[in-house]
């Protein structure tokens, strides 16, 4: 990364100058990226990518939708279409005609973490010069930025591997469901690369009454573990077996996305009853929320056998576009944030294991009230929680700066599991832990300035949020 | 207005002259007002104003709630009761009385925009010296002010076209109910001013049953409409009739101010039968919100049809003080906003039309907590939806910083729609205008000082949010 | 206090200067306290302080929660167990221990009002060395300090009564439930501190049937008063009997923590029933509320009546960590705020007394998104509301300045009530109004450098909100 830049902080020369002198501290140190969703088969193929468009804009559901919003349509930018959809909508397949196009709305990113880690991804990773509308057609210098970085794709040196190093990555977790085989990290760590690049156990799609298709995925469950899913009992037991698997393949954390905080402490019976009206369909909406509210905790009872890190990401009205839904699917921009009660909802789960010295809770949220008025309270009150990195929507300079102001007065630092990059978007994560570490670096040197920290102290502690926190948090100092 | 002034530039040197560069894009640009509510009359009329106290303290529910909540009655400050409201009260008639009794509180105003707005009305407007309170009455300069104010609003520079054509404004938009019958537009048409102050159709009185007097409107829209409005089909008639009329009378947008964010799309027939309940009285208050709710909808389905923009503010709990209410009205300061849920409640409606090309929803909130969590998300992912300018309480220099610093990383400047005075008091307007583009020169020379944009494109923005935007979301470029 | 440093003051040097000349204004101004939670036996006896721990780490349970949250349990800090808790516990008794434990963990509190307010002990009160961890023990020069502050406890100067001079306290209101017979109080005022260190009264363990013990409370009111309190009427009376011997005692306000902001104005017959039901144990959770709830209604009554202030704190979930609470007891960190409702809970109170000039109610939250929403706006459109401080886990530097930004445009300076300690942390008083103070003066130098405020002005209003406000809105000018 260019480290000598003075990008992101604070205006003030007293205040930027101490700014500078703690990123100074942080820029160095490896990148540990404990929580993610770039497709492990990217390392473990180690192929080179293919065109600009495929790799920055049709993937990036940020991109998409603020194209979408101002009218642009997915299919427009190579978004491909579900089976079954509306057959008139015609998907670009032109590369450089979706670069164009989205060139020609650049300006739409102004003011948009989208819109800085994309140049820094054009100046960091390929230096090729920045994107600049205009002109007669109105994508300026599309084409140029287009070829450039198309010629730089084809070398070696931005193969993903050699990305990877570049980066100074130590450390990447993937996300997969316990369905998948976890074949990619096979080949890594074959490959030597299994401590480099580990996996991260997400279950939701087999908690999920509502989620289509539950009843196959439990059924295919008992096939891949041997266990006898249709029962309750067999269920957890293969959920186990998936667990120990995960953790073979250097899991040290669960993710659980939830749409609400809500956690329920049934006993086996009850759980079971709910389990097989899943199963046979007679399962309605509060039944669903039940079960995922239960399995929360009974996933937080295996954390505490197996010491996998318990991440939960509740909040997100998903689908909420319905024809973005049906038109192009699942994760492509029509999720929307929605108020979360953590307080009431965590309770039955804190009750349980809050206090409990072997549980390790991090919680994310869409929903900044919370930061002051639950989640920097309970992350300061039980010794179990810890609160994750503004996420999605607040992954973003303002979003981390409020962040900072919002829970360390309660919580403090150490309460707070480091920053996670949650990309999609290989090439983007350094210029994501760069931002988060500028903005760590101006909250503090504020404090410095403002005489609540002296320099010592200030720069030690940059130097936890941007390493050490995360290792010791997700347990990755092995 | 005072160009040359630094009010409200942050302190920072180096900020407060990019400020200053960008604020002089937008200071010379026109004033674009496509939502507020002076009286028509007014300029219809263009007669003088009458003395400062009915100009400026007596129809500002700014001013005298918060004399009030220091406990000087409205009733003191010239503001009339309702008939057959407690008959002990006097209403003050002695404009220079009512003037003393403000100027003595002056100090309440500190650091709020209702002192910044009539410091700059006094400054910028009639060019008096500024208030000062104190003295051995309290009031210190008062009636120097109020002398010179009277002084000027004798002259025929002081009359409404007069300062109309001196505050550079281009489009001013008033807001009208359905039963009125635009009768002062129609003399601003034939004396030219047509294309200058438009209206904005608010059928609020006619689809709400819980607003006393409904069925006696319905039946009046029948008649000025010639529709049989004792039906639902020809209630939906007589509302395509007026929004037509308001079209006519230069109206691009419709205004929408419920309670809640609620949409339901009820079917024909539903919405026939909560309409019979309405009129026959048997509608309780589930009813009363879901045909409220279930006619956003229909007005959206009109809007499609002829264009009107469509404006929701929810969030107002209306006559919250209720002494207030009985004694003095509707719309004079008693109204407390409340927590509004956009994401669950907008479902139907932008189900229905939130990808639709045709229809667009600029939408308002006076809870800010939405602004990362829900409005920004919906603006960021739906091509009809814009967020609106801050409102009513947060309409003010900390309000318009935060909401710029919450909504551009999710929603860009793209989705906004510009600012909107949405007041009642003429004089004031140049000076809201002003703030709205000195706080935004403000946030734009941060992005630009902490390197996140450059400076031509910041320059471009600031013109685009001040100007080029509203004249476009509100579909006014004829 | 060290009235010479920057501590706090905003970095830019124009605005710096005129924080620290606002400042000076306020800093000598005697300090105010009308709301704490000071032990008054502490100064009735004028004892020594035991040992640094038992004075700083024992009783704080920002300190013990802070710790707790590491896994560093309350019993190793010297924190007592229930009788009939976990028997395995062994509570640390030794001082110099627990000073270590916290010493060592002293890097938990960075960024965090704790450390700032235990530093300012450590250096404006006891004149010791700053605290640094380290060392090969981790507790760096833990004994150093422990031994200085040891020494000064020792001395006269030390002594309560002699800080209470030396701290420029002009009042302290301590806080009392009803069945206190106020035999501290007493003694103070036989030693002529009677009008320097009054009590408040605050009922919430008498209304609360969820609260074990509830009737025997009951039963004791009526022994104490004399009054017949199995009825509701005498339960009434002996209430208002116990509030003048709490006015004897210098108390001019009330104050009310309850869970929620809902009040209900019940008839006395239906509260009769309620009442009833809540001793004879046939009251639900609904019951509870609504007697809570009323109750709030009929205190605001007899505040008409005798002219007490009435304070409400809602918003927390008590006991939320149930093993603290179960192993510990009340107040021991383990509450956790929730949202609440102000706007529909406190309608009924504000129908009845909101206009009513003998009324005033105080309103505190933990919940930081109803400032602009719903506290703002009542305390600037009801004569009665006044904004309280920021309360609790707001009681800091950040909270305090966002306390500003978002009230102060909608209700002026003038609605708030200036600042409260809350504090059981005698030493701490003088810190906290401090850090208050600096906030105030770099907010309002803020609204001078923006041109929003002349110097003059910003100038009364730092001295209102330090000592003239209180003073006024607690009813203490006497």
């Amino acid at each position: 990364m260019k480290t000598d830049s003075d990008h992101l902080f604070p205006v003030d020369p007293t205040q930027r100058s101490i700014a500078r002198e703690l990123y100074a501290v942080a820029a160095p140190l490896p990148l540990i990226s404990p929580h993610g969703h770039v497709d492990p088969a990217l390392l473990a193929d180690d192929a080179p990518f293919s065109d600009p468009a495929r790799l920055i804009v049709v993937p990036d559901h940020y991109v998409t939708r603020m194209l979408l919003s101002q009218g642009i349509p997915p299919s427009k930018l190579g978004v491909a279409t579900l089976p079954g959809a509306d057959p008139d909508i015609e998907v670009e397949t032109d590369g450089r005609e979706i670069w164009r196009r989205f060139a020609a709305n650049w300006h739409l990113f102004r003011g948009t973490p989208s819109r800085m880690w994309l140049e820094r991804v054009f100046s960091d990773v390929f230096d090729v010069p920045p994107l600049r509308a205009g002109g007669t057609a109105g994508w300026g210098n599309a084409d140029e930025v287009y070829d450039a970085i198309s010629e730089r794709l084809s070398k070696p040196d931005f193969r993903p591997r050699a990305l990877f190093e570049r980066f100074n990555i130590e450390l990447l977790a993937t996300t997969e469901y316990p369905l998948d085989k976890l074949e990619s990290h096979a080949r890594l760590k074959a490959d030597g690369w299994g401590d480099r690049v580990v996996t991260t156990f997400r279950p939701d799609d087999l908690v999920d009454f509502e989620w289509a298709g539950w009843p196959a995925r439990v059924a295919a469950l008992g096939a891949l573990t041997g266990e006898n899913t249709t029962t309750y009992d067999g269920f957890l037991s293969a959920l186990r077996s998936r667990r120990e698997a995960f953790i073979a393949a250097g899991a040290t954390s669960s993710d659980h996305g939830h749409p609400t905080a809500l956690t329920l402490d049934l006993s086996r019976d009850e759980a079971a009853v709910l389990f097989e009206k899943g199963l046979n369909g007679t399962a309605d909406a509060v039944d669903a929320e039940a079960f995922r509210a239960h399995m929360l905790v009974a996933f937080a009872e295996m954390s505490v056998e197996d010491g996998l890190v318990m991440q939960l990401h509740p909040g997100a009205t998903r689908n909420h576009n319905r024809w973005l839904h049906t038109t192009h699917g699942r994760d492509v921009g029509g999720d929307i944030p929605t108020a979360t009660d953590y307080v009431r909802g965590l309770m039955p789960l804190l009750d349980r294991f809050g206090n409990d010295p072997r549980f390790r809770l991090v919680l994310y949220t869409l929903d900044e009230t919370v930061f002051t008025r639950e989640l920097a309270p309970l992350a300061g009150g039980y010794p179990a929680v810890y609160l994750g990195a503004p996420w999605w929507f607040l992954d973003s300079p303002e979003g981390l700066r409020r962040f900072r102001e919002t829970v360390t007065e309660t919580a403090g630092f150490y309460n707070t599991s480091g920053f996670v990059d949650d990309t999609r978007a290989f090439c983007s994560i350094p210029v994501r832990h760069d931002v988060a570490r500028r903005i760590d670096a101006a909250f503090l040197a504020r404090l410095v300035a403002e005489d609540r920290l002296p320099l010592d102290e200030a720069a030690q502690t940059i130097a936890d949020l941007a390493y050490h926190l995360p290792k010791n948090v997700f347990r990755l100092e092995g």
